[in-house]
């Protein structure tokens, strides 16, 4: 198994990326392609101190920005560390690509370069949010704001298959993220996403609402690009205010700080939960290839763990069970559908 | 002052709202018209020992339950309490109008009943989240799926009323919910949206991403009725999510137990501020006169809480504030504006 990284992609490049994936390599016995400027990759890997064993360099001069555009990296940004390492990925030098760097051009790279699986009309970002005894897949969670009921039917499928065959769960109850219980809620695209979904070979829940995702109302939340993002920035947010109000109540006075440290183990368990850097990254759905989009603050723990999930990714045979079940179960475009 | 309260709205009805608008009169010293069944409302104030003094009693023999369509408030259940209360508000028989019943039908009683304000083209239903030091209202909450730029502008300008008249504060930072903070984000309506808001007479702030909203980005977060549902939903799950979370971590052992009684009146102070009996209930936005919906399961603490909010909602001038804003600054039809 060969991973390929993107070296220079995220806030914290190639720094935190080289040590990740060196300690990915040592734990996961993996082979790494790191991509990006081999002046600074080796100038990491001589301060840091580590060998590089089962390390290839492959010299990319540019990098995309978070500033560039998405575009970019099939234009001005041809040599850039994302664009180069796609290309390998494509052409076989490795089993998935990794990246820390710019989502949309990850996407745009990964449609063009990668391309979508044979009958995939569009890539998703799926990222697995925490929630009550377990965690959730959200898809799209910010790709595509435009969007039609076939691109939610399919995010559905491909969702189903990655929890299943990656996460390990059977039959992975799919929802379609709605403002409310009844198929005929959320406008006459979400009504006929709805029905699509019905008829997918896929474990189909119906609708849930928003409050139902953390509390477990599905394993799979289908959603538009837009609504995505929403819910995975609240999610954000949310946390970020709660664990502020408990830090508050924790430092109130010398009594709460002493409960603090009797708490300790359960308040490292609970951050734990909600540390992005634990579940490594996002998958990107629908490629023919594996392809992971790391948190753009990434430190060395979380792109180790982006490695290890994009080894279960590549591994999963997902991406063949995708292709079969297509030619098997094509979804059927909304205006072929019965009338509910 | 007079409030009008549904006393057969929501799932404690009439107990809690009885006793919360006893205790909301003895508090606040307003007056109370009770509508409802009569025979129920008068075994209530017997049973529980209450005083009828300063209550008027309105009887209506009809219930809108939460299965009912909205659009029955004005065909089969004209004689529902909850519409004849919106026709005492309309026809001047007390100041502001409560229900915890079917907020479909409270909008659309409301919109067809005391009817909007001139000028304004879509009744919001606002609701008031917690947040890092203070509160956000959040309109639309879930009343409109189908929207316009136009809509979201005028609920701009109507949550900034209602945030600097009821709830004081000075220039209140109006934002536009976002998949991004560049003006050019969240498609075509979601551009003119912002557009019309920057030209509106609120101190906009632009776009501001999910993860801003319980930051604290803005006092007044502005968005259609779905993505709206959605957040609402969100915050509720995640709360419960937490909530549950904290409560295994302070359960999990003896010591941890000693550590919860420590941390006892933080907890309680945090649990109030997540607790939507506090605030009392989510105004109708845009009507010509207050319409407060409580919450489904409100108990009498929150019914009273809705009754004050009611009081100052009457009391703050807003209503007139804004035709006389309209009459000033209409809304351009997103059409005649500029390109940006």
């Amino acid at each position: 198994m060969k991973i390929i990284a993107d070296a220079q992609g995220g806030d914290h490049a190639p720094l935190e990326v080289v040590k990740g994936c060196i300690a990915a390599r040592d734990e996961y016995g993996v082979d790494i392609v790191l991509v990006g400027k081999e002046q600074e990759i080796r100038q990491v890997l001589r301060q840091e101190n580590l060998s590089d064993d089962r390390i290839e360099i492959v010299d990319a001069p540019d990098v995309i920005t978070m500033e560039d555009d998405p575009s970019d990296i099939a234009r001005g940004k041809k040599d850039s560390s994302m664009a180069v390492g796609l290309r390998l990925l494509r052409d076989g030098a490795g089993d998935a690509f990794i990246s820390g760097g710019n989502t949309g051009a990850l996407l745009a790279g990964g449609t063009l370069i990668v391309k979508r699986i044979r009958g995939i009309r569009r890539a998703a970002l799926a990222t697995i949010l925490p929630r009550a005894g377990g965690v959730t897949m959200l898809l799209d969670s910010g790709a595509n704001t435009e969007w039609t009921p076939e691109h939610l039917a399919q995010f559905g499928i491909l969702g189903s298959l990655y929890m299943e065959k990656v996460m390990g769960i059977q039959s992975p109850r799919v929802g379609l993220v709605n403002n409310g219980s009844e198929e005929t809620k959320g406008g006459a695209d979400r009504v006929a996403a709805y029905q699509l979904l019905k008829q997918a070979p896929v474990n189909f829940v119906g609708n849930v609402e928003a409050r139902e995702i953390p509390m477990g109302g599905c394993d799979v939340a289908v959603t538009d690009g837009f609504t995505g993002n929403i819910v995975l920035k609240l999610v954000e947010g949310l946390a970020a205010f709660f664990m502020g109000e408990i830090k508050g109540m924790l430092l109130r006075d010398t009594k709460s700080k002493i409960a603090a440290a009797i708490l300790k183990p359960g308040l490292v368990e609970f951050k734990r939960k909600l540390d992005y850097t634990e579940t490594g990254g996002a998958p990107l759905m629908g490629l023919c290839k594996p392809v992971i989009k790391a948190h753009g603050s990434s430190n060395a723990k979380a792109y180790k763990n982006a490695v290890r999930q994009a080894i279960s990714f590549a591994n999963s045979g997902m991406i063949q069970a995708m292709e079969a079940a297509l030619s098997a179960n094509p979804v059927p475009a909304a205006e072929e559908l019965p009338v509910p």
